[in-house]
């Protein structure tokens, strides 16, 4: 860490600093310049409140020239992360995880059909969404523990592992046979929720949030990770900025960038990010080619009535000929 | 509702569409142009699932024309929202809440120095956290309990409300004696917290997100509406932008706006917002004068080491004269 | 074109609209609701000042259902645009073109070299810096006038076609020679260098503002095609979010909605967009998966000193490897 | 300057820095730490290249401590510039600077009309449009070098000094009687159009661009001072964030940030930042409360139509009306 001082700044406040610091057994570097003096700081700096310490009226700014995040830190696990689901669905060092399924879990009949149609695709996780996040309270919010109970029922039918949101750390127990839990881009800074995933045994799918950086993104999972469970899938699903052409940006460079910066597998969510099912294909596969270790793809199918055939959502068969892209891709991807 | 039809359509699903909307009791108006057809849709269409008609292959884009927040629309209730505390204090309709303390709640010596000084200056309800979201699962969480505990007891030895910050609603049982309850950026769309907090009769200091449009927290406000508590202060506490001179960019612009939005009261934190104290000031002037309702500040002191007299943060005699300019300014204010 | 207009409208100013609208040749067709009042305007809309619209006291909301953008409109220019150059290279449609060279011109050894190595690992044209946008006066300007002359003389060594960028067009005969000009994100909006270049006869590669939208993209090429100047190359270069672990955020999702939206060649450059050499291979892959005509990359290589073998540039063997695999990547291409 | 180089940095390449540095005359100080070395640099880093610094592969990051702008700098000048026009209209010191009139100019009644009403009220510089960047090329380019004219001719018949925008420096010669030139927010960073600014005599109006940084801004502003004229009052006019409630989001944070960090004058724009005249009164008011040296407002007045009495335009009445708050907040006013 380095501190930069003002010019003009009080010794006997720097006396107090300095004490300050080494009462942290950190050691601090002077170097005394025309215009300025800097502190390099040596040691564990983690314990530092960056915020305490910018407060002080002697400083100027403060450098943090060490990552924040420690167990999420590829420097500290050079070795890339593999999670193993129960039925033996690897992700991560080559392993790549298909997730596919539709937004919301509507009817037995739909989630088979699509679960199905996924499966002979090529997916190898069904997702679907039981408990629902809507900016409206009037929105419908998803069919949450029936929606649940129907996940489960499917997954014993098809075989596939499952992933669905969480929304309450209470809800946990119903959660005991999804295979992957997630939480959304909303709650990604749900740092009580989070604490309470670290103490589960299941890995998670944690969404970067709308404007998160991400640095922040590591801090949440580290927050998990600090609790014990280094089971961990980031997902960056698009960010939010000023362009209004797609629903939010998909930022791809993510996916290189959080693989030097961790040894935690890395997915991308194309559809959420987009909003528009004709670029869901082409943004999947530049993920892909970046580097991702999977994918998470909306898929709906619904014959009885024609009002879902568009927005995000890809058809089975839009889907099928996408997995067929990904196969190829997937041979000359980076890394 | 506008919904602009893809220019060549398929009449099928125009007939199913147009059914569709007629069994929610919805007049669908069209207008039939060389390049576009548009229906023009009149009745309730708030139940309308914006996302689910813009998946339809027939349509090109949706315009909605009427607000989604309801209880929280000044349409609907034309008055301004005044919100009493159990002592009286009152927000709204020219009535002026003044909320200031320290960041964090650290010793009964500390908060008790400080709600006197700000009391002394005119403040009227005390902040403290308890509960503090850090970034950091490493950085100091706050006293917790604990810190609630202090926060009471110093209430009572002043006589000052109190205002802090809920993570949890299973925490609710310990904020019985707490004024205003407080939902901090990051959990602006953690709506299992939203919808318990609706429940409860306490008034609600909602911040918004740091990427949150005035909509979207207005829906969140509708969260807490609709399940029966419209007791909310909305606070606007800077938003995330490209520019890092200030830790975030204070949005002053929300405040008249909200005004047309809203009925409820509108606070704004130039503290968190700017992250420098050296702004605080003039930002919290720039917001009165603009017709905020209030204000929330935080103010530390801290004999014993000189480690906190900066950043965000202004010193008792800091906030004294920004009192005393607050009073001269809001007798020009705006409205 | 949508008009909503205000709940409680004045009848008299309304009669105005619609004769003035009429004047236009333009059919109001009224909604009437019982909350909202719609005029949809059927017809050319293209010449309605939308700001003198909005201004109206009686409208509430205008929605253009109709895009801005003519001559750039792939809706009236179904076929991709291929643009060739004076030796026959050829973009769009398939035909792939690959820009590598220095960011800054700085000696004839320096450009050469680079220019044959990039040559012979398969770029099609020369890129070199010659006029140089710099935030601070005080950095180098680039070669200026000197840099042009090295860069046509290394074209006609390499017989490799070169494009640089302008940012005067007082400079554009200099420019009599270059291939490809260029405009920079800066001055994506310097509408009167616009109107001089849709004037000669050059093709113009066009960046990307660092804050513009897709829509104004194209509305800056549509400056350029207006004057009679229908080469126009889009380049996305990153754009300017809260997100500092990159320069700016690639979007790589304008590369499908670009070719959505105009008929129009899309490169991208992953250099000035990440600012990251080692995430530059990535990037520039996933370009072309997602659809890229080009890329424009930053090859650099200075033997005498070691000062720049990293930030954004790639070095000669880099490149190489990256252009084996663009080859691989191609062939898989989506579209 | 501090320079972090990598964990396992290449002893001869650090050596070849090192001398780099000093053949600068640059002193580097080494703190070699247990996971990190850092190098101190003292001395005048202004003319480091940090992007070529930043290129070398042994530098992990490089914080730089002092500001890369000198005579916009307050440090090296404490005191408040203050311009003075040809009539001794005075901006900054507590001189305040009111520009009011239309957005363009339309014909010569119209704007004697604005100009003698606003002259009225109290403003001391008019404002009026002749050269206007429009996003289209299809909309009023504006009445350009007739515009100019009869600005020209409504400044001797009201005697008000007037300010108005130049979009290209070739034009300079028609802006010989005008009192100060605009640059707008899209040519923030012309660089050839700053510079040539940099060698006239008059004041120029520097407008912060959408996307640009304060420091950005300020080595704008350094490229005109650099080229010896030091008259530039700062503008700031919104920035371009996520919220699409208003056009740009106005950051009066600027206001106070930009006098500490520079000794020159400073404006706001509420009209252009809002785009609604119902958030200009109290924006510009909030703007003077935070210390604004002035104001630039747009005043529109059409009798003859009833089609501009809105949008981000105040009528002369509102203006008017404005004018009376300004200078009751004037004196309770920050600073």
């Amino acid at each position: 860490m380095v501190i930069v001082l003002k010019n003009n700044y009080d010794k006997a406040q720097l006396d107090r600093l300095t004490s300050w610091i080494k009462e942290m057994n950190i050691e601090p570097h002077f170097t005394y310049g025309a215009t300025q003096t800097i502190l390099g700081l040596v040691g564990d700096t983690s314990k530092i409140d960056v915020d305490m310490l910018g407060a002080l009226d002697i400083v100027e700014s403060i450098k943090r020239v060490s990552e924040p995040y420690k167990k999420a830190n590829r420097k500290f696990h050079p070795e890339d992360t593999v999670i193993e689901l129960e039925n033996g669905t690897k992700i991560g060092r080559g392993n790549m995880m298909v997730m596919a399924g539709p937004c919301s879990i509507e009817s037995e009949e739909q989630l088979t059909a699509i679960a199905e149609a996924v499966k002979k695709s090529g997916a190898n996780v069904l997702r679907g969404g039981a408990f629902k996040p809507r900016t409206s309270p009037y929105a419908f919010q998803g069919m949450r523990e029936d929606g649940l109970e129907l996940l489960i029922k499917v997954k014993k039918i098809t075989g596939l592992p499952v992933v669905t949101e969480i929304m309450d750390y209470e809800h946990l127990p119903l959660f005991k046979d999804v295979d992957i839990i997630q939480v959304g881009a909303r709650n990604m800074q749900n740092f009580e929720l989070l604490k309470h995933l670290g103490r589960c045994d299941k890995p998670i799918l944690l969404k970067r949030g709308l404007s998160s950086t991400l640095e922040e993104l590591l801090m949440s999972a580290e927050y998990i990770m600090s609790e014990g469970n280094e089971r961990i899938i980031l997902c960056e699903r698009g960010i939010r900025t000023f362009e209004t052409a797609t629903r939010n940006t998909l930022d791809i460079s993510a996916v290189p960038l959080l693989h030097q910066m961790t040894h935690l597998p890395v997915v991308i969510d194309p559809s959420h990010a987009t909003g528009k099912s004709s670029l869901v294909p082409s943004m999947a596969l530049a993920g892909i080619v970046a580097g991702a270790d999977g994918l998470i793809i909306e898929v709906h199918n619904n014959p009885t009535k024609a009002l879902c055939d568009g927005a995000q959502s890809l058809t089975p068969e839009q889907f099928d000929e996408l997995s067929k892209r990904i196969n190829e891709v997937k041979k000359v991807a980076y890394r």
